[in-house]
């Protein structure tokens, strides 16, 4: 719970994901001091880029607080990163010699899931970039997907996007027939075939496909079929996710991240009149996750 | 065709892929003098790898020829490249200050499609780590696919090898039913669970996914009903990329590449009995388009 901190005591909450890091300040009595956001923080693409952007996210959110950096020290941080789900990530990053008084290292899901239910027991969905589903209940984490990008994360942006590409490719090669979201994607690319398709695409991380998900949601809104389609399978997983996080029984279930209005109407309607709005983003959870460890002690 | 040259001049043919460049050193009168492979040389996923390849797997072929390695700068190269299909690749190759007296350049589906049909019209599919289809008829290269990977590539051992890991997690989760595929792909990979395996899988090219297509294979022909799905797919598509290129009315038409033996028998039956036997591998469609540019002078 977002409860006060005895003595006043401020925090730090770090939330790195794969296309930035968001770092919060906290006071005691739960007034947000200072915000501040660097770059990609995954640790899984690239181990030096995620530390300097959870430093750098963390020194602004101090300015930003009017908190000289040097305090950096005096201070404890709650960290939650993506990639840290593996063993040799979490064991990597938490033998950094961080800058901070203290560091408590999470993942990216047990913060996203602390934040969005106020610290008690419950289960998210995060459909951005990538997706996944995570409960945490009477002590156990549970984790649904969280695999990664291109063989995993399906129903995330990252997914939708893909599928965008992979159609628009068999339709310029006059394997199936065309479809809405051909000329979206060559727009959006601002390119004219598939040559020049396959030349902009080639190599590109998930960030990028995510770019491309938004006009398959348009495409299917204007009845495309090929789109809806699509947008079925992915919105039909995040609903297969949300019933096997049902399963262990927690006492509530958010959707979040970057694709939730997208996908929401398209969840199976017993998932979608079950969802309840998230009481805090990820970096808030950071903070409560950093005070539940320290009221540990 | 593989005409003699007048002067029984020899000639070098590269067929330089994502995986390992092959040279090949061939008489006046067709006799293969030395052959010679080296590491990776598609340009798309790093010049100077490809450029190093080339060079290296050209000297390799002349000392295996017994030949001294400074009489590259007096020999006719035909270099066939995967990669170059893209415009811009092509250009900066073309621009590459060579060692060999002449350079040639093409795409990997053209000498394939030169070796297979003796330097004659035809059509060939390739399925390898990578998929496509091209035709060269009355003058005219035609392609279906050649997209890579992840988005394109459909049918090619990258492509099953990404569908075996995609359902071993999905199946790992609880989300789908338990298929011979999964403990194969944690065999293969040497893994125990789901997060041994994203933490192997995460980041890898396209080449580590092929790994995983026999086992695909493997678990159809014991009658598993998933696998069964994905070679039927796969193989669907790539009878779908041959009724494209027969469209262009190819004299002939072949099958060749890594996947070759496994996949063929999948194939729509029409299909099946319309393929030829490639006549001469890619390397040898390079000295033959190498001797078809200098007829032209």
């Amino acid at each position: 719970m977002l409860c006060s901190s005895d003595n006043n005591e401020i925090f730090l909450g770090i939330d790195g994901g794969g296309s930035k890091c968001k770092a919060i300040v906290m006071s005691g009595d739960n007034q947000i001091l200072g915000t501040g956001i660097a770059g990609p923080a995954n640790p899984l693409h690239g181990y030096e880029q995620a530390i300097n952007s959870i430093v750098e996210s963390a020194k602004l959110s101090l300015k930003d607080a009017g908190i000289d950096e040097s305090e950096l020290g005096n201070i404890v941080a709650g960290v939650g990163l993506a990639g840290v789900n593996l063993p040799v990530l979490f064991e990597k990053i938490s033998k950094w010699k961080h800058p901070f008084k203290t560091m408590y290292l999470a993942t990216d899901l047990l913060i996203a899931c602390i934040g969005a239910h106020d610290g008690k027991d419950g289960a998210v969905m995060i459909t951005g970039t990538g997706s996944c589903g995570f409960s945490f209940v009477d002590g156990h984490p549970y984790i649904v997907g969280a695999h990664g990008f291109p063989h995993g994360d399906k129903g995330s942006g990252a997914w939708f996007g893909l599928q965008a590409a992979k159609q628009a490719l068999l339709s310029l090669d006059g394997l199936i027939p065309p479809s809405l979201i051909n000329d979206k994607v060559l727009a959006l690319l601002d390119v004219k075939d598939d040559v020049e398709l396959v030349e902009v695409i080639a190599g590109k991380p998930a960030a990028f496909y995510a770019r491309m998900a938004n006009l398959v949601f348009d495409s299917a809104e204007e009845g495309d079929e090929l789109a809806l389609d699509i947008v079925r399978e992915g919105a039909g997983y995040i609903s297969h996710v949300a019933k096997q996080l049902l399963k262990q029984n927690p006492p509530n279930i958010a959707l979040i991240g970057g694709l939730t209005s997208r996908i929401k109407p398209w969840l199976d309607k017993d998932i979608q009149e079950q969802l309840i709005e998230p009481i805090h983003p990820p970096e808030i959870g950071s903070v409560i996750f950093a005070r539940q460890q320290v009221a540990l002690l």
